[in-house]
């Protein structure tokens, strides 16, 4: 970018882009920003709507969101342009008026349309949609995971679904413990007398911790406790405890309840922490799905862990599909910004300042965040996919069929590659956030342009429902015990069949002879194989090792834990491309040319940014390496040439962006204007009016001190 | 991490870790939190407080930083513990009722002094910090530089300094025009006839944005706007123009000024907008320094452009200094943290579960952001004295004198070394304040933990006073030039010294024989003059075959802008690694053991971090690349044995630190609680009663739609 003063220029800028003056037949055209805005449009090469319609996975569900979006924005309580304005107790108070509107759709629609319209609530609530997601997926969740048939009616009869009667939430976490369930504190102490649990908080630590909706919202939860029976531990399992009178809202004798207070973000969402104090419940509050305890205080334990995997899995495929959806949000306020906002000039004669977009470096900060935005979308679609087949296939399969063992391989697949693409994902889409907020300048750092909060709210992705940290090494722990069966000849499944053969993959080296063959998917893919078989090979080999030298496998994988990390993340990559380059290849023949460029920029721009792993293992030479990052350029110039189309696509409403700077007609100084003056009237009173007026017209002492009169006194 | 559960280790944990019972003697022994954190100082090989003094540059230094921080503590008007809940407009009042305290001191106290002071309150409260800057580093500085003696008199006799009758500010920046100065759109016309100038704001964009203090605080403000005499544009020049009565604090006639609102962070600043409707002020409310308008309308323009270089680098330096200061907060918080806090058990026979620190991927997540933070406050002191020493330097140089011409290139290096360093700096800070946040698991996410909320105050570091992109690529313009200048045999200056040798360094390839031999300072650093020649010199050829193509230089320097952009980021880490070599020799004898570990670390990590280029340019071969990887793991549980007295060293106490998961005695649950409970009282009223009672007693209607009584009516 030019910082040198262009003077032919200078007369430009004192012509305003808004009130455009009747000009001289000779005299240049300064374009306003929407003018700058509709020329990008015609760059099209492709039908925006029909790329929506494939993104959406069909015109229906376009109109689905579509007209989901305008029930949003003419809902009165899900107003967002004062959101951040409103202080936590008033964002607190407009999340619950939103229950009455949308508790009416939870029992009204089917599961898969509701679901589309929480996503849709998700994008410009986070709040809100956290705060459904406790009383719903979590509360309602545990009990459909682990209530008795009979317990199960019993508690939505009570009002659990329809949340009339009563409201849940989930009391799993405690100040002391997160990630590791089975060290909580909180104890559930059979008392067969009374035929009555005594569930109880030990220790400050034991404090149950960030309940959400137990600040002021829940009267009920399902509490995660030791189960100690006559004196014998037998593990954490799940008792619901009433908190409050339903009627009165007064806590119930023994229930200390408070607010955990101020969030990073998500303040609609009313996090609070339980102790409680020998509080009392009936036996039969323990959820017995699984464990039972009799009259008598027999503990029945099942016959083998149950499987919980799956809401596991679905909680972190909700994440994968959420980084998309938030990527594609931040990629559109700074893009659309981008191709309006003017500074400096890039050549000398141009009568104009140079669009953002315009500038090589622009390019590069942004198009490659368009296309993971791109690769996100199709990784969702696609492992919420794999999700729903695989609970179709499970519900289908008795435990005897001979095709269980394969099931479980399956089960087991998913359940890793989510572990790692949850915390990929969430990670990439926090940096692309903050990438983006810091492509709108100064401006990112103001609250109206929305990027602040956008990071502010999907910070917490990063380490609730399983640490991301955890969840890699977790993903790289499967990825060697994977590549420890390949090596001795079982076959492994789909997401990491590359380890089906390590041979060839391992000693194929650079499999590219001209540089322009590495412009395919198929390199691309073999690319990322012989890196990902390597770097698993590298944590495997680490991981025997130590076992050879006598450590524990515990010990063993956790000596390797940098190289199974690493091993996690390059696997994601690869699983990431791969599912890009399949719907690409899915897509309608008029939209791959363009899909097709940007599936290649992701891969070549993820390919430049681990550059390391792909010249330590020696796929491509350093000089193939250079080649690739001049493509990863010349890529960002050419996505950039219909780059809003292809943001267009996405299909978000003005009140969707809720920010001034990505707004769809490119008028981004008034409406940004117009924003800042709506939420701070000109005028009004002075907040600090006599503060500052006594600093201003105070008495400067004189600080010369009182002189001795006389020196010779006493 | 384990992520089993481990029975054997589940009794401890019901244990009380605060309320310590009597024990029986075979009872293995549960350490308190504070016992965890005290036999983590009982490791120190050196003398704690010897490398305080180190760092603050003597004792004498420590006993002043320490003296200002209990002044702050026991100010109220300073207190911080319920920062995190106070509204935009409770903080703002706040830090306007800090100034009665501050003004006294900046008159009081000696310039280094004071500095020091504030950067000690810089380091509590940015809001504040950046409100001074506003008033006395912006206004007042402006003065200093662009006013006539006699200008510069007035302005202090009317209050500037004292801010006693008047308060200023600083309107630079308009809603159309952020980096690009020279083409602010605001006007300043010169009438003869009244002998006044004209401010006028002619457009939407022209609005003066982001004004800090303008909202609600200053009287005075210098506007930069483009000078216009007999219908002649000059450019850019600033002017003195009153916003309000001193007395009323109403606006001045045609002065419209409104609230920026809600940011990101530091909301201790009233950001503000201000419009001009042609206000008139006196010819002499010019600042005439440089350029002159007498009464009669000459423009008299300076022979030739001014020196504004000196203030652009203090601001740079500061922020390379910040940057070390709030890396060595957020590195606190996060490393005290993993002393105490336990989760899961990495050893089965052990009664308590692990402290986070003790595993490797904690260490390899914490270790080099403590290195790092070590290396920017070395490179912080270190830019510093260059800065002190220049404009010593410059200050006794005349024109004419034989010096001069090196005098000229020190400072251009300077300047460019400042651009490229501040950029990073706050980059890397800013992703690690996010990254020690995440260690803090799902407690990083409460406000009164501490590093949400600095992350959303150091933000606005990466985009104002320059935004670092552009920053980054005016050191990588600069660097190409000197490499170019090199070529041409002539001798650069010691910030880019590897250029001197360029032949021998482009064709030593891998110089290490043995792997031992990468650990050492010197070779490090000839790695690292390896790698910067490299891609220097990539970024130069590139712009010479541009050149060649028939580019203009400003057309080649686009082309080339994203090698321009690595080119700076390498030779930033090779310039910070040398800082911190530097300083490491130049520690006392028994400070150099474990400081020169720290720094071997720093180098390992960031040669792992850019393994692409040392790979890609030779100077290591994979399997050296893998021996560096396996050597930062070494490293990184080498420095963990002293980590804890290695942070207390930084010398900040609990009060700076503000974040109870931080505290030095390692009672961070206890503190935790309390500081949530003081700012959120139990009991009290509900905050949204009757919402949620009319909710979960509704009635729900029969969804079943009235029947037709008679199917034949009609």
């Amino acid at each position: 970018m030019s910082e040198s003063t262009a003077a032919s220029q200078r007369l430009a800028f004192f012509q305003n882009q808004l009130q455009s003056a009747p000009c001289a037949a000779e005299e240049p055209k300064i374009k306003t920003t929407m003018e700058s805005m509709t020329e990008e449009r015609q760059k099209a090469t492709f039908d925006v709507r029909d790329l929506t319609y494939f993104l959406d996975g069909g015109e229906k569900f376009t109109k689905i969101r579509e007209k989901f979006m305008m029930e949003l924005e003419r809902d009165p309580t899900f107003r967002m342009y004062d959101m951040y304005d409103v202080t936590k107790d008033q964002i607190r108070e407009r999340t619950m008026e939103k229950f009455r509107t949308i508790v009416h759709y939870v029992s009204a629609e089917p599961v898969p349309i509701f679901t589309m319209r929480m996503q849709t609530i998700s994008l410009i609530d986070p709040g809100f949609w956290t705060r459904f997601g406790v009383h719903y997926g979590l509360f309602f969740g545990a009990l459909r995971g682990s209530a008795t048939s009979a317990q199960f009616s019993h508690w939505v009869s009570k009002g659990a679904l329809a949340l009339n009667g009563m409201v849940g939430c989930f009391a799993m976490t405690e100040l002391g413990h997160g990630s590791n369930v089975a060290g909580l504190e909180t104890t559930a102490t059979f008392d067969e007398a009374s035929d009555q649990f005594i569930i109880h908080t030990p220790t400050i630590t034991a404090t149950k911790w960030w309940i959400g909706g137990a600040a002021h919202t829940a009267t009920h939860t399902v509490v995660f406790a030791q189960l100690i029976v006559r004196g014998k531990r037998y593990g954490t399992k799940s008792f619901v405890v009433q908190l409050r009178d339903t009627h009165t809202y007064g806590l119930m004798p023994g229930v200390n309840i408070g607010d955990i207070g101020k969030k990073m973000g998500r303040d609609g969402i009313d996090n609070g922490w339980i102790q409680f104090t020998n509080v009392r419940i009936p036996r039969t509050n323990m959820l017995m799905k699984h464990t039972k305890v009799s009259r008598a205080g027999e503990v029945k334990e099942p016959p083998m862990a149950q499987l919980t995997y799956g809401a596991l899995i679905q909680g972190r495929v909700a994440m994968v599909v959420d980084s998309g959806n938030i990527a594609k949000k931040a990629v559109t306020i700074a893009g659309r910004y981008a191709a309006v906002r003017r500074q400096f000039s890039s050549n000398p004669h141009d009568v104009q300042e140079t669009k953002l977009i315009d500038y090589a470096i622009h390019q590069y900060r942004l198009m490659p965040l368009l296309a993971q935005a791109y690769a996100f979308h199709f990784t969702g679609v696609e492992t919420n996919k794999l999700y729903d087949d695989l609970m179709d296939t499970l519900e289908s399969t008795q435990p005897d069929d001979e095709t269980m063992g394969e099931v479980i391989d399956t089960l087991k697949e998913t359940h890793a590659t989510s572990a790692g693409l949850k915390a990929f994902c969430t990670w990439s889409t926090l940096n692309a956030i903050e990438a983006c907020r810091q492509t709108l300048g100064g401006h990112g750092y103001s609250a109206y342009t929305g990027l602040a909060t956008t990071y502010n709210d999907f910070a917490v992705h990063c380490t609730w429902e399983g640490d991301n940290t955890i969840l890699t090494l977790q993903s790289g722990r499967y990825l060697v015990s994977c590549y420890r069966e390949a090596l001795a000849g079982k076959s492994q499944p789909e997401g990491v069949s590359y380890l089906n053969h390590l041979d060839s993959l391992l000693n194929l080296g650079c499999g590219v002879k001209t540089n322009e063959e590495i412009l395919s998917f198929d390199v691309i893919q073999e690319a990322w194989g012989v890196v990902t078989a390597n770097v698993v090979k590298k944590a495997g080999d680490d991981f025997e090792v130590s076992l050879k030298a006598g450590m524990s496998p515990e010990a063993a994988y956790e000596e390797c834990s940098q190289a199974r990390l690493a091993a996690a993340k390059i696997h994601s990559y690869g699983y990431i491309f791969r599912r890009f380059a399949q719907a690409v290849k899915s897509a309608p023949e008029k939209l791959q040319p363009v899909l097709t460029k940007l599936c290649l920029l992701y891969g070549l721009y993820s390919i430049e940014q681990n550059a390391g792993f792909f010249l330590q293992y020696r796929y491509f030479t350093p000089s193939q390496m250079d080649y690739v990052r001049s493509q990863v350029n010349i890529f960002c110039r050419e996505v950039r040439q219909e780059y809003i189309p292809l943001i267009d696509a996405f299909n978000y409403s003005d009140y969707m962006i809720n920010s001034p700077l990505g707004v769809y007609d490119g008028n981004i100084y008034e409406k940004y204007f117009d924003q800042v003056k709506r939420q701070n009237p000109v005028g009004g009173e002075h907040p600090y009016l006599p503060l500052i007026q006594s600093l201003l017209r105070r008495d400067i002492e004189d600080d010369e001190p009182l002189e001795d009169d006389d020196e010779d006194d006493e």
